[in-house]
């Protein structure tokens, strides 16, 4: 590019990806992560939705935190520096990161490095994994005769995990339902905290893990027993949400997710994703956790001598006979490469057999005779 | 349909719609609106999103609140017995709510009726206005230093409106930032008792009103002066999020989405939405309000016939020239409604003049002879 002519502007786009059900991303984070050159993601995020960015983008993960197996973890100071880097170099960057950006998503802290580089960006809310671990669990956190209002609190605010800087008195208090972040590793602390400011200690208590996958598993107790109970285990480790109050009850009649017929049954999908997508989504929704394996690929023929023969001598059949919306595609790709077109074939009547096989023909610009 | 064969069951869809913007509806709520054959929607979902109901399906709104000019709103009686009625006679309905419809939505009303008449339903959260307008307003409403936590508070918990059975001392000592649903006409209450509470007068307070269309509107102001700065009045009036803490403060640099630079601009668009849509996305992603009302539309010919005639004697002609993509889907319409197909073309040379002409003939079986 000749210097003086404005360079193309990058720009950073700031990603709620949602909870986990990679149908929760929003159709603005869809469309940015699609546009995207790069995507730099966290470790919380459902890969399946990296699915949508581009296949030539370059796709990063930040590291996963966590001691044993985890890997290298970006620092923050290490992702402001990228964000600018590849904005400044004229690319489109995705920055997607678990739930809704703005609760404990550090947003302030990449936003202030963006703007402080003069950097263009936008944000975009998610769906944020307090309030969807209510809504996948039976739970609606907000009642009109019992919770009028509702705390996010992140249980991890110290480093030192021994203590907290939260007004326990204040929150015990607090007129509404309690939503803990990441509370397992510190449950020692703020249930007990609670019980002594005055919570009772009978307040009905849920832990949900992994909110809105497939094996979302919830667990219901009391404040008194909850230190007990959330000790993390091979069950019950991060990530969780754990909400606190009278709402939970509800889940005695409402819990839905986990009541669906195939809810804690893995499916394997051997077919095509192309053609095994429908039933994918059936089971789906009804609670199966669907694992898509193609044991059988549609692919162009090893030897392509015999169809360029056949197609050589187009003009000399009566008839032409398609058995599949892959053959019609694999017909017209190989006669479009012979530099040939519908046309060549000719007088030849055409039938068409197998579902969708006529549909294609018809896509191609040529009707049927039989079908 | 024989009795005695089982009849097709309904099933309800309860989805969040998000705050405004239609892009941040999810991709869940997406498919489930796609599919459904009632959508009941809130007054306050942004009609644009109804945009993605099947043309045939029955969309009913709920009504709309306030007091001029208002049609009736539906009771929560009336709401449920539609659901149930529909869902009973084998309908998929779509139940499309503002924001998250865990929050203030009166969520477990309608799943508690639906449960008890065991109708099948499922929840799919949405973006919730509250942190939503904190994205939108340059306010993440969480903050490492100083904002552990985050209250959601409905500002119209009591019917009165006189009187209030919030415990005010309890919010005015929550550790976190405070972000109030519908706070205007409530102002008069919440602000001077958090004050009386012990809040500082001089807390920042950021009034949002609806936040994230292109008309968003945000005054910052602080607690003592809330009541007289949110007195209702022509632009400051219902829906509002109000949000009271420290984070306000982060708006003076990160007020990003009123910085656009089309902002507040309102730019009409004549062009067919089919072709018009790129240049309205780039316009909206510079945060003009693009009014789409196209002055041509690309339809059949009035008169038929020229364009017949011309097909009868296609045999005829040397040359055939397509000047437009709509032209080739024109031919080709007329020409299936004949009953034949792109091999009618025969030995005449196909010529395509335009932008993606000759990409639309090839769709349709023929490649062009020139270009």
């Amino acid at each position: 590019m000749a210097s003086g002519l404005p360079s193309v502007r990058g720009k950073v786009f700031l990603l709620g990806a949602g909870p986990g059900d990679p149908g929760l991303l929003t159709l603005r984070a869809l469309e940015a992560l699609q546009q995207a050159d790069v995507v730099l993601y966290d470790y919380l995020v459902n890969p399946v939705a990296l699915r949508h960015a581009r296949p030539d983008a370059e796709v990063i993960c930040l590291g996963k935190h966590g001691k044993a197996g985890g890997s290298r973890i970006w620092t923050q100071e290490e992702i402001n520096a990228r964000l600018i880097a590849d904005a400044e170099a004229g690319k489109k960057v995705a920055r997607l990161k678990s739930g809704d950006p703005t609760v404990f998503g550090r947003l302030n802290e990449e936003l202030s490095a963006l703007q402080e580089a003069g950097i263009d960006y936008e944000v975009t809310p998610g769906v944020t994994a307090g309030l969807a671990a209510g809504a996948f669990a039976g739970i609606p956190v907000t009642h009109r005769e019992f919770a009028s209002a509702v705390a996010l609190i992140t249980g991890q605010e110290t480093k030192s995990k021994t203590e907290s800087n939260l007004d326990y008195e204040a929150l015990a208090r607090f007129p509404g339902t309690l939503v803990f972040y990441m509370g397992v590793t510190t449950v020692k602390i703020w249930a007990p905290k609670l019980i002594e400011a005055g919570k009772p200690a009978d307040t009905p208590v849920a832990i949900i893990r992994r909110c809105s996958f497939p094996d979302q598993l919830t667990i219901t107790t009391t404040l008194g027993k909850a230190a007990e109970v959330l000790t993390p285990s091979e069950r019950i480790r991060p990530p969780v949400i754990v909400i606190v109050g009278g709402v939970v009850r509800q889940r005695e009649t409402l819990s839905w997710f986990e009541s669906r017929p195939l809810f804690g049954k893995r499916v394997l999908m051997t077919r095509p994703e192309e053609s095994g997508g429908e039933l994918t989504r059936l089971l789906e929704e009804r609670g199966a956790d669907v694992i898509v394996h193609p044991v059988i690929e549609i692919g162009p023929p090893e030897d392509a001598e015999p169809l360029n023969a056949a197609l050589e001598r187009l003009g000399d059949y009566q008839w032409v006979l398609f058995s599949s919306a892959n053959g019609v595609r694999g017909f017209f790709d190989a006669l479009y490469a012979s530099g040939r077109d519908a046309r060549a074939l000719g007088a030849a009547r055409v039938a068409a057999v197998g579902p969708g096989t006529a549909e294609a023909m018809l896509k191609y610009g040529v009707r049927c005779d039989v079908t």
